[in-house]
């Protein structure tokens, strides 16, 4: 809890849930008849509307990306070190859109929602989402938010991902896309581990074909292991040296299977928590949209030819010990933009903490992305 | 199953179980009042017994590394690239021996075995392994064997700290290390992934706190897990790239969670066909063993200091693209000899392989390896 709330901080911020009744056809051919979408904005909307940035959340992310819902809570925002006044998205300039994506499990539809067709809980049945859906749904409601143009489109991971597709299906309806500590589509290796993370929960005999709520159970062993899975690939070899190395809970070796060493009762304890608060058919379906995101594949493989598609300008960032996706994924995207003409800036950060260097503020990170927000304000004005 | 057996084939093998009687105290301090090893060895003792060469199994190694047990055998021994005439240990030269390690499933005592204080099966009971133990049974071994000093003792991954681990306990009973794709302990981020594997077993409802066998079932759920995130840290990005890339079984999305990608269905076979073949006790164990070896640990971590107590020379080997024991591991083994003034040989040798690459028989590989070892040959006059 903080006792009074940082003066670079959104402050209390509240959700808004909005309901959308017109249909939405998904790229699996299913139609969603109705579905809510949960936000969050930070900053006031300018007369002309031209200074709304829209901000895309990575696998288990959600619309609260920077501030404190109460005094009482004990952290802001997932993305708070980069949204607020005086950061790299400056509240002071724009207006900040972000939101739970469909399918996601913090409030917008998805498979713990109620089924308008048949009145009981989505669970499995809730249709695998892909990141054009999301992309779409979140046109959608620009168009509620009396947005035609987003200043900028921004995201970290499969919210790159997001950015990316925006400057593909809307080109007109974005001037930016941030695309950070992200990739152009996963690699087998990437799609390998997301299938030990789907594999260990769809074993758990707790799944139970994804109608665990009906039993009134949770697959929490299944969960836990695919966050612990997950966890060590956000985070450098190096960075877990430096945090855990081999050091032991007790003076010595136990010979047992216990947790013994650091490193193991904390992935334990980050599994176990996330198991508790996470819904595991929307960790399914966001591993999926993750495994499908391949905008060159429509294109015989050849991204510069997607990214045709594309007029707006670029802004890719990726971190030097980001092993998930490395920075030669990004520079891949980097020179598929270069061939197809289009306009980008690349930085490569040197940061010691894999992939979740994107979630942490350092100078140069800080510096270069707020720099280019600074010249997108300018841009329009705000 | 070959129709002929190839020239350069140490042919037909049949392994021996050899009984042991006298006690062995462990490092847990736990004493096995008797045990087997099953070994298998190619080649000739020469009369003075100075032409032998230990060959130390990895994780889920075992004690046939090369040659067939029949004509029917669809592979051969799993070091076979590497064991043979004319191969780099050449049969024709030295007399190999290869056994299965203690706590293993393949013949020698472990979990699997039946333990004689109780008649019932030692299951979870069978006390935890370390590489000490390991090489303290070996040296009961050689003993056995009549081999006073191994002209070379070679082992890959957890079979280098072993050879390592030689060099240390009897620094006069072997004239070569020769450590590949090793390390001189483990990091955070490898200990991470062990215990993620141990989770999964330990969190099957048909582990039963490792009685499986009482109850007439097996944790496959919990071993396939394992396997499919063992199998991943053993190759390369780049190689899991080129032999599945983003190849769909069928032709289009299926927008579910089966199996799509080929590397996924390729995980899963991997993964379905360990979990009958291998014991998840001894699984554990090994992973613990693993996680324990740290020679430098009793020596305030100073590794230089730890390889004070070795005398024999050492050929150090790692591959370009082995993340899981990458080749700066390596290094820091050589530096540490280094600055203890030992005789050391280091390649890195560049194959696109990742961890497995010790398996896989390259020409850099096969002829640094070769030369060394003929180098020891002629040492021994063999």
């Amino acid at each position: 809890m903080p006792d009074s709330l940082p003066p670079d901080s959104v402050g209390i911020v509240t959700p808004q849930t909005l309901h959308f009744d017109s249909p939405l056809t998904l790229a699996c051919g299913q139609t969603l008849d109705s579905y809510d979408l949960v936000i969050e904005t930070y900053g006031t909307l300018n007369a002309d509307a031209s200074n709304a940035v829209l901000i895309c959340h990575a696998l288990s992310g959600h619309h609260h990306a920077a501030g404190y819902h109460s005094m009482d809570d004990r952290k802001p925002g997932w993305w708070d070190s980069c949204i607020g006044p005086g950061k790299p998205i400056d509240t002071r300039r724009f207006f900040v859109v972000s939101l739970n994506n469909l399918g996601g499990c913090n409030g917008s539809t998805g498979p713990n929602a109620t089924n308008p067709k048949t009145g009981k809980t989505y669970g499995p049945d809730f249709p695998v989402i892909t990141v054009q859906d999301w992309v779409h749904s979140q046109a959608i409601l620009a168009d509620r938010l009396g947005i035609e143009c987003w200043a900028a489109v921004v995201g970290g991971s499969l919210g790159g991902m997001q950015a990316l597709q925006w400057s593909l299906s809307y080109p007109n309806r974005l001037r930016h896309a941030l695309i950070i500590a992200s990739t152009p589509r996963l690699t087998a290796q990437n799609i390998a581990f997301n299938e030990v993370a789907r594999k260990a929960i769809t074993s758990d005999p707790e799944f139970h074909d994804g109608r665990y709520h009906d039993f009134d159970t949770l697959p929490r062993q299944g969960l836990m292991l695919a966050r612990m899975v997950g966890h060590i690939t956000y985070l450098s070899d190096a960075s877990m040296g430096e945090k855990f190395g081999r050091e032991l809970r007790d003076q010595a070796y136990k010979f047992g299977y216990d947790a013994e060493f650091q490193v193991e009762s904390y992935l334990r304890y980050q599994g176990e928590r996330f198991s508790e608060s996470f819904d595991a058919n929307t960790y399914l379906l966001m591993t999926r949209a993750l495994d499908y995101f391949d905008p060159a594949y429509e294109f015989d493989n050849n991204l510069a030819a997607a990214l045709t598609q594309a007029s707006c300008e670029f802004l890719v960032l990726s971190f030097s010990t980001d092993w998930r996706f490395s920075p030669a994924r990004s520079e891949e995207l980097v020179n598929a933009m270069i061939a197809a003409r289009r306009k980008v800036s690349y930085a490569e950060i040197d940061a010691p903490w894999g992939h979740d260097a994107f979630l942490i503020p350092t100078p140069r990170y800080t510096d270069i992305f707020g720099a280019y927000m600074g010249r997108v304000a300018r841009e329009v004005g705000a």
